[in-house]
């Protein structure tokens, strides 16, 4: 066994945050070296355990990003994009790897990253589960490999308070087979399907949508020919499947020369180039 | 083991007429004493076995509906509906099982029945397998026990040549579900989500159907609430089902008393009066 | 909507007794009325919902079990045999329902109760999701519908810390199959299949446990015959489903006669005495 | 569109070789000019469609096997070793492709071969479904890019009638995931999960057979983690999906370089080099 690595975390008080820290404190593999909260946060200057109704930690929430990162062997950041590329400066001054959850940044603000990439190792992805990212490139590959003998349903199964259909995960699953299979998504995708419908049309790529419970999410990609049926499934079964994956890439930037990365990259299963 | 018992099975040359002669020759517990086609089809004489392309059954084919019947302990048929209210009188003068596997049949049709329903034992479906009817059944009685904590989703995957969706048996199913919660079917039923849908509405009864391959026919009714789901599941695997369900049928009947039944009775899970 | 019944809970520092404070505190149907523990218990005296570690309840945990339940319309129970019969007593003085969730009850524990099914209307299972309850029933009907044509098999699934397989639950559907079929389990289960088994044995009752990752509950009876198969699922995503169950009960209870109910009778699923 | 190929089959009036002289018929990507039977057998002479039972095809079955491969594109062989060998020395000479789907081969039967490679177009595997061999590449894939707190279970489902336990291709799978993950499946296989087990080692990789009715061939690999599974499924649902993939391979070899292929060449999937 390694020895352990020390991480920070970001936005300490919040939902994700304060799961990373439960999670950080509970493996073997690395420990909590820093805490951080924006200034004026009342967390501030307290023990971020006791701050999450539990035993203390020893690490006071601070609201030095800086000298916390210069601290630490890796930030693990959900926050924002404007504090993420303020944390990405930071990360490349002190060397040390920048895992970035954070949702919704446009293209100029990816490509604020960029001076950075230099010299912190940079693992960013829209979406931090192991599972739906491995999924994907699996979508991908097996539309390459199979004709379009094989039928491609995208099926997804969310809780009933999900607003929109079909998923973003589905819609980002159906793009990985339609680019597999060389076509473009909208002149393919088929959604809705209900009614006198007609045989189904070679080489659609069809979505179905499931709600009811509280399912966090399912996803299957279906290839069904004559004669047989692959099926990529994903189920997630926890909230945490995101975090878990961060830690997952914390660990893995360990000792990676700097760079912008993936969570293929992580997997080891990036496209050669 | 009791003696076998005699079948005679109407529209011979039929593709659903040779799988039940197949079945009912393949099985100890009936044996096949009547083939019957219309006057003036090229069978008629010729001995069954051989018309079919395999080897002789000692059984010609007739045209002589009332002497084949009359010779048997049960008559399968699925026809058309003039010819099944024929057939239904001569089982009626014969006291023998008549079941009916034909479907598109009206309310009149069904009501010219009657008759005969005093001295056969009639049993007709409008789907004859076994499993298929016991997932309505059971999916009525799950509705009625449960509340709508669980949210009800009728899935349903078919071929791709298939032109229509959701399937008639899915509908089948929504229909027992409604029926079950005391509720219109028309007034509930979601069917094609796609888009910004909203939150699933509480009571509804989702649809989704899903295309591909050569499935023969696949049917879930899931109840999902917050923390479990109960799913009832149909797979059907071979186009045989149907036949086999109107064997099981004839066998049921024998020494019941003449009235009209359907697959619930000969499941044993009819509803009590 | 009838108004809030009061409820109060024993064990309430436990686990499963602060989830059912949880979800009796969000439920629009019931309010907390009681909150009980063992005389000693350091909790005493203390607001349940701060010694919780949340916001005050307004009610303060007490070791006075009598006049707790005095003052509710149900109490929930999922303690220790001994302390169960003794909270029958009270609830029998009260005429309340008493819905008891306490497992590992002898056969002579539970004939302590009996005394108090005159006045109290008691509800119990050894299972109490409702989930769970309504497959057993479904397994029960459904075996007892199809003859040995259609192989059964139960296969479960559950977490990698799971220590013995099959799981109490699936030996549980074992045996509803089995008496459906009104055979005896252990004279037709085929455990831990592997090798050179030969064919199945008609009749046989299969079973397979699979294990991995977090898994909290599935369970699958299979009924496999030529051309088809019917599949009852059950699928647990949240250890509160038992929580949830004894709440139902509570409410089912409400002016229902004294008597020993279980979750068939809650999920008006009893077989016809 | 390309314009069709001609094939030979070998083995005309065996169950496999029927089956791919009906799909060769049946393709519009090409037509059979060859029927090879073993001298002696009584079909020989005979027009291999009326040989079939059916409509006359201009075929008639030979036992000139060279000339038969030498009038042919490529020559479809499930038959025996010692006949295999021969037909390989056959389409070197014809310099044409030669589809293997013959089991059983021993090592040396295999570098028999060798000498064939370098003038005609091999493409052998021990099961010619697509869908197999591609599940088991990914396995292998999965298994290398995920660590060991993913849980690997490889679960099956097959008709009342297999004889043993776990399946052939369920091992396969195994192995697969063995390799990719660095270990020997001898040392961490489960199998026959029953009893009272203890908790599931980590690393190890799981077994577990279902058996009912007519199921053609069922194989999941699940790969469970806390919060998440990744499962990878398989399904036949027609047993003609062997021969379905060799005339896939038939028309992959056309115009393909000499030497010796397996269906993950076909399907674009090999490891590189």
């Amino acid at each position: 066994m390694s020895q352990s690595i020390r991480v920070a975390v970001t936005g300490a008080s919040g939902r994700m945050g304060q799961t990373l820290i439960s999670l950080v404190n509970a493996s073997d593999r690395m420990h909590l070296s820093g805490a951080i909260e924006r200034p004026g946060h009342d967390w501030i200057g307290r023990d971020v355990g006791e701050a999450m109704g539990g035993s203390a930690l020893g690490i006071s929430v601070t609201d030095d990003a800086q000298a916390a990162i210069a601290g630490a062997d890796a930030v693990i950041d959900f926050t924002a994009p404007v504090a993420t590329i303020q944390f990405a400066e930071f990360a490349a001054s002190a060397g040390i790897v920048h895992v970035i959850g954070t949702t919704g940044m446009t293209d100029d603000e990816i490509a604020a990253l960029d001076p950075f990439t230099s010299k912190a190792t940079i693992i960013r992805a829209g979406n931090m589960s192991l599972g739906v990212n491995l999924l994907t490139q699996l979508t991908k590959r097996v539309a390459a490999a199979l004709d379009d003998d094989y039928d491609i349903e995208v099926i997804e199964a969310h809780h009933n308070q999900k607003v929109d259909a079909p998923s973003g995960t589905a819609l980002m699953l159906g793009e990985a087979a339609a680019e597999g299979r060389g076509v473009k998504l909208s002149d393919v995708a088929d959604r809705g399907r209900d009614g006198i419908t007609g045989a189904r049309k070679k080489g659609d790529i069809g979505f179905t949508a499931i709600r009811g419970g509280d399912i966090i999410g399912e996803h299957d990609v279906m290839f069904a020919a004559a004669g047989e049926r692959i099926i990529l499934r994903h189920v997630a079964s926890d909230r945490t499947v995101f975090a878990r994956g961060a830690l997952k890439a914390a660990l893995w930037g360990q000792g990676r020369a700097p760079g912008h990365y993936d969570m293929l990259d992580v997997l080891g299963l990036s496209d050669p180039a």
